[in-house]
């Protein structure tokens, strides 16, 4: 079976994320009424798996073995089978 | 009110994503069966607005103008009021 897992790995809290803050400030000079820009990337992956809970589990050890930095990254992940 | 937008910019089918080729690349040899990676930006916003949809629209600006390249990027977004 084939998985399309959505990994999303983002700084966690309190970690300086200068693209946010560059990206902000250029919305702001804009014009636009924002707070607050964070930003994050995503790893769009097809997996192939025995079941989705076995795609779940590689997508979490792919996280704390490449995907993100334990120090200073948080994750989520989503998994759907893929039609 | 206040609106937690979420703008993905991804890579147009066709173009070149070095970034996920290198990643499926290091996956395959940690050895996970990854048959492609794809890999995308996200913009988390907190923008002050009158109404969802205007934030919507305002989100769809600033894709326009700032956060994504029509020749090479698709973009989706999502919002939802921030409590």
């Amino acid at each position: 079976m084939k998985f399309r897992l959505k990994v999303e790995v983002g700084l966690k809290p309190g970690h300086s994320d200068p693209e946010g803050e560059t990206a902000a400030r250029l919305l702001k000079e804009l014009g636009y009424k924002v707070e607050r820009v964070n930003v994050s990337k995503v790893y769009t992956i097809l997996l192939e798996a025995g079941s989705k809970n076995e795609a779940l589990l590689r997508a979490e050890e792919m996280c704390r073995r490449l995907l993100a930095n334990p120090t200073k990254d948080n994750y989520t992940i989503t998994v759907e089978e893929e039609k």
